[in-house]
């Protein structure tokens, strides 16, 4: 059983219920009261969890409590009973920390409490650092370091440049494996040449593996010779976020778009997702390069941001702490400097709900704490080194639902 | 052929490029040069069409070019040629012109080329003056006056109060007539006996008609003896939106909802859309009358507000002028004063924009011109009189789409 699967950012209730026993809340430092935000449903404030950190990327939990946060320069640190510890975890691999690339997303194997298995997702450079691609290294983590590192899987993603390298992961609940890859920043220009669009390369893909890495043997385009037999989809551009149903365990996937158009995806096995022959955005000086938002073949989103927010990381929430945001679809946005809310009826949004827009700066991991409380990474960029910040509920004249 | 059919806001593009010619925009008297609106696709100016009316609720257009303009205090205007005639035309019926109450809908027979037939929809009084309905006029335009002006149908949705009228009209391509009619009031405690939710009564429900207001043969409740016939469907809160999709054929509809939960759905045949036993509003004390956003048997919305914006009229724009917007449903705000517009995928939403917040007032309508143009009813309420304006493209940075 995997009941300790917590790499899912939306393990069932019940598994969350026990998980708080943890008390997490107790551990934090006391601070000044921070201010109240209000939203449509639930009031709340926004509380520092940990500071100091640079450039943070993915946030997951272990099942002792300790929170495993990634700094994109290549350090993996760990938040226990409510501090940072000065130490970043001893044996990552090395990374091309350029960029948008470096140290990227931190996943615990589903069964880590009896395997003790991490993953991490990294941009790697070639032997004489000319180009990187997206890779996956997996390591036991023996309670302070890294032991056993692995590469398990290398994308055929090389480029020069240091854009699109994606990086997300998530395992579902048949415990497969899957691998945001970017497009590395190939031009929109060649339409149907673009290397998302071809079969025989990793970019713009979310790939599918076993969890050490090898190819499971019902992947779509497996047995074809003029395809990467770990594809799951393509047509993608550069998603930054992945996140697995609760109720349904199908993968969703957000991702950039160009100016205008980031997408929510609900990926399906091989099906194209478009990039870049069908968007709704257009090029960055305004100059239209596809006319069309859908074409027959082409899965359609299931969510557009025009303008674009910028997403990234992303989750479904399904805690005690916030009841009427149940079922809601969370997602980040950089450059957009807010926290999304979608509500959705089954795979379509009915509806959208700004939060924290300004006020806490670039989203760029949100994920579900065992605590059923909100944790978002910021990750000021060039600015001042940021934090790890958790939304917590205010109790308001918004009553809970029924 | 029904090829004059004014009263849909999405005739065929090649109806439109015909009336086009009539050249409606060198008609206009000349303005200083309006602010450039700038939104993700296109850029645009908004322009006064008419000034000086009062309460404009509703807006249509002749064969001949003249704009019709309601004024909820009980005239019908003409625009001509660019200028509000001084006198209102004469022979609309008597209204009750209080609170949300008043002359409400002008919609002109499709075949108004032939019959000079217009439909006006109106808050009636009863004999003493304590009640009132919804009910709907229809009378023969003789480019002067309504002559032959007779009531031809009075909705069973009597109150004291003056909330909640609705009386949004739409003609279908197969000439059916769709009248809307608010809850008129009834309060959300009374849960499963709210008038919404009971066929004996016409509040809260979507009514079909032939064009002379006798009842269709094949609605969904005839026969049934606890049920009123016109009812087309219900659970309705107070519809202000009626516009049906211009390739499908079915009716649209938006309502307001209580605090949060503005609605559009897609009318279907006998179907119930859960006002007040579910909604994703809450009431305006910050209680909560039903925890319930979904049921089975009951019709999700295809989009919801949180918060509400109070919505108003509604278009499906197929127009030449704004070609990244054909196939948008626009939606007016009144409180939330703006304009919305969903970017729709088949019947989904899959994204959104706001157009113009708090920069033009209380939009209570929003219509397509024979030239192509977006046409909005500005609706000052307590505030100075108001106008009709509309939305011209600017030429900018945005291409059109291939």
């Amino acid at each position: 059983m995997r009941s300790e699967s917590l790499c899912f950012a939306f393990r069932p209730a019940a598994c969350l219920a026990a998980l708080a026993t943890l008390a997490y809340a107790a551990q934090l430092p006391a601070q000044a009261d921070p201010e109240v935000h209000e939203s449509a449903r639930h009031n709340f404030r926004v509380v520092t969890v940990a500071d100091g950190l640079v450039n943070p990327w993915s946030i997951a939990w272990l099942p002792n409590g300790d929170m495993l946060v990634t700094e994109r320069e290549g350090r993996l640190r760990i938040v226990r009973e409510g501090r940072l510890l000065p130490e970043p975890v001893a044996g990552v691999p090395d990374v091309r920390a350029r960029g948008q690339g470096g140290l990227l997303e931190v996943c615990p194997h589903p069964d880590f409490a009896t395997n003790q298995l991490l993953y991490l997702s990294f941009a790697k450079p070639n032997e004489d650092a000319s180009l990187a691609t997206t890779a996956v290294a997996r390591g036991r983590f023996d309670g302070g370091r890294l032991v056993d590192v692995e590469e398990i899987f290398v994308a055929d993603a090389w480029a020069a440049g240091n854009a699109h390298f994606a990086g997300r992961l998530a395992f579902d609940p048949d415990g497969y494996l899957y691998l945001s890859v970017g497009d590395r920043g190939a031009s929109a220009n060649l339409m149907a040449d673009h290397p998302a669009q071809s079969l025989e390369q990793h970019q713009g893909k979310i790939l599918r593996l076993h969890d050490d890495g090898q190819l499971p043997a019902d992947n779509p385009f497996v047995g074809r010779a003029d395809a990467k037999p770990e594809i799951w989809s393509y047509g993608q551009r550069n998603p930054q976020g992945l996140a697995v149903h609760p109720l349904t365990g199908e993968v969703w996937e957000n991702e950039h778009g160009p100016r205008g158009g980031d997408e929510v995806n609900l990926i399906r096995s091989g099906a194209n997702y478009g990039w870049p022959v069908v968007s709704h955005g257009i090029n960055y000086d305004g100059s239209v390069y596809s006319g069309e938002t859908h074409r027959q073949g082409i899965e359609s989103p299931v969510w557009a941001w025009v303008p674009s927010i910028a997403t990234s990381g992303m989750l479904f929430y399904t805690g005690d702490q916030f009841p009427w945001w149940r079922g809601s679809l969370f997602v980040g946005g950089l450059v957009g400097e807010r926290l999304a809310r979608l509500t959705l009826e089954g795979d379509r949004v009915v509806s959208t709900e700004m939060l924290l827009p300004g006020a806490v700066g670039r989203v760029r991991d949100v994920r579900q704490g065992p605590d059923g409380l909100i944790y978002l990474a910021i990750d000021g960029r060039r600015g001042p080194p940021t934090a790890i910040v958790r939304l917590e509920p205010v109790s308001g004249e918004v009553a809970p639902p029924l």
